[in-house]
């Protein structure tokens, strides 16, 4: 179908062996993990600084593990990520979601339009903060806040939506101004 | 993941045995070629005048095989299903354009930013004005149609994406409106 | 005023003898009826199936008599179709709005803002759950069923009203990508 | 179809007698040329001050004879109304820009799409301009100055277009915020 | 920082002794006062009705003392401004409104998000009301006038903040439309 | 002017004295520098890993020395931050764009429309480069780095252009969603 060898974003494609240690180090981890490197660490890489902030920042919202579950935050980055019409970032976390939720239909489902993907309530509440934080964040009042709490979450869970939200909503401008494209390889994780 | 057990959609559903005779063999016949019955079929049935017209709309507009492709057609129909996040349509019809471009990803990546789907330039044009015409159909102008000649469509092919772009703009309303959903059966079609 | 010999349509006008017997005969029908050939007929002429498809669509949501009052179905259409700027459709239909509504001045008010048209409320939600098919039918959902519900509309009149929003989103589009124009006699029917 | 007696405007209906002189005054020779008061001057009656201002502005743009002919302005009014759904602009001054155009059928068009409605180039980049002022205007750069220069326009006529468009982007805000209606003879006035 | 000799706006700037009398008189008035001529008063002069008019309208809505304080009425202003992108706009009202409000922060706070500028419940009600007239009239309804009247706001009130919305919605678009300048003294007034 | 005591943002203060000791340090440093504390540190101080991890994200894209100068860089935070009306970054970082520009109204005149703004030809093209970006990111393509390209930018110039826009998108949400406001110092650093 498609015309181009497929070039996985605008940047040349760093070499692994010139990379500092820890970043090489970091990339090789994933690959034995992953069973391949996800081209979002091949595009960072060319910026050693911005990489390690990235990956820390990355970390410490998606990797906690108290408040939402790992599902949930996964969940957040592909509502927010198809917003923002960002191919990389909806392939690639719709596989993990399909991972972490167990579930092969939802990131399908919550990508195209998350309001009628048969969601909790409190699930909605929370992709409903989320997405007005990534695409109308000078709105978000009081108003917004009470909505979270009303639907059961935290002042600190209500801190962690938004900022996945944040997070994602500069992710997604990296990957659509780099062209960043997904490995084939997510395509078709957790479909079964 | 989900709380509610899936309605297809917000109609009740019809008894097979209660339709019409040539709405009932339609359906069958659907079922005996891929194995289930898409909602779509089963949404529309409770309205049999409209099922007649929606089915015969559409194959005069997707069952052609002059000028575009089959995988060309269904191509248009998920960009503009995206456009106007039509879960069922983008789902139902993503799997379609695997199968019919024997291609396992591009249905994921038309549907999340065509434009970096990595088509050819002529698909490129081609989903272009289907965009267009989905959402700005006001705008349309001489320059639209002078794009896709240069881009080697004739008058009679811009006429069909044109109206392939309508048709789904038409039917992603009626079923974003009754809440339609996809068959899970269509969530892995194609991705081998 | 203007500069053109105005065509009909972007497209060249068919020969009525050289037409399928069956739509040369409802061309005809209409052209007793009305004293004109309304351009649409001729547009679609072009493509018999897509024809007699959107022919027997549009009655069917149209001609219908129970619900919906025929007044209240034009009222849809010129409302849709002035979301989407298509101007064969405000005209034409704010023609037969005029004469079904028996009221010379309610097509203008409708096409330019329903909102402050002086409307029933009945009437008003009626418009209010159409536009929202018409420009936002991803953001529909149970509280709008419930808004029609309480107007006082059946389900059924739920799925007219949402499924003539959704054919004239579609009609719209292919007038406007074909630059379609009113005829000259739409714009007085129905003023005295 | 109306279920309201039809209230001119939010506000209380001034007493002629009770206005300042030259403000009766002015709107009995306006009853006397057109047959009827429009509303809009009733309503301003309300303010004196304001009801002088905004006629002396009015006629400084739209009574001018050098430059843009009488029914371009009125064109531009029309087309700048629709753009901002202002009911009681597009039919008041639809049906000045009919008498003045002497064209039964311009208003409507230029009303539901000025892009549609077989202008002249000239008219045609008056208007992209007019619309670009009342709709964008941050985005207005030299690269529209030239346009209309392109198109035949001078210096003060690219002032009246962009003056008028912002001039009617007040009216239209001041008729929408009081729920101004259109008399009912303008609906009529210049179709014949 | 800049590579342009700053104009003050795209047309000529006109002589002072070659303006009618009274448009010459007002200009001196005001630079007697203010130190500095605003740009907006050599723009307006090459037109002297419309800046007869302008200024007329200006001060009824401006320098009225009822109702709305000095300082409310200049919030209005800085947030229609901002809302329009007028640079001119936003930084010589947002003076002024450090000076009536004597209050060096209110105008950038008013400017970037007036719904974070920790304003009084009445004046976000003020706000929001002179905001939807000013990008959504044709969405104005019974329910904004109520909530102007549960905020204390009289009908005259109302009327002042709808009027004062438009008429810059009015005064932006000219600004916006001929480049017009602030002037540098603006940027400091006002901040001690 | 407001009512309320300002608290500098939605979440509890913390106490400097109970936060880990590299970020108090670096709380401390910037106090001794600007005189006060910027609320931005005590916000993200609640969360120490995110603290690290956006500051060394910040520094890695603003304190960088080759290619785009400081005062660029800021330039585009402030043009990005107005976008997403965000009042913490638009006031603080229009301060440092201040500063480090030597010039006291080009923050003014680039919050409110950096396209009137008076910039080089080539900060224009950062800018259009930097808002599509932050705006629209989807819809970024070869055209926007053949632009960059022409307007003298390096592929490296690039990437920092559209990193900056990308985080301070995500910034601009944290603050949004946070209450964040700017301290009353920052409204007049640079200013003289």
């Amino acid at each position: 179908m498609a015309n181009e060898a497929p070039r996985p974003f605008r940047y040349p494609v760093p070499e692994l062996g010139a990379l500092p240690e820890d970043i090489r180090a970091r990339i090789l981890a994933v690959q034995e993990k992953a069973g391949f490197v996800p081209n979002v660490f091949l595009l960072l890489a060319r910026r050693p600084e911005e990489f390690r902030a990235f990956v820390a920042y990355h970390d410490a919202l998606m990797e906690k593990r108290e408040g939402l579950t790992a599902a949930e935050r996964e969940m957040i980055v592909v509502a927010v990520s198809a917003a923002h019409s960002c191919q990389y970032c909806v392939v690639a976390h719709g596989a993990i979601l399909r991972v972490r939720a167990k579930d092969p239909q939802v990131a399908d489902l919550v990508a195209t339009n998350y309001r009628k993907a048969g969601l909790l309530p409190r699930q909605r509440a929370m992709l409903d903060y989320a997405l007005k934080v990534a695409t109308q964040s000078h709105l978000v009042g009081d108003e917004d806040h009470q909505a979270l709490a009303q639907a059961g979450f935290t002042e600190d869970e209500a801190w962690d939506i938004g900022a996945i939200a944040a997070f994602f909503s500069m992710s997604n401008r990296l990957a659509n101004a780099t062209d960043l494209r997904p490995n084939p390889e997510f395509h078709m994780l957790g479909r079964r």
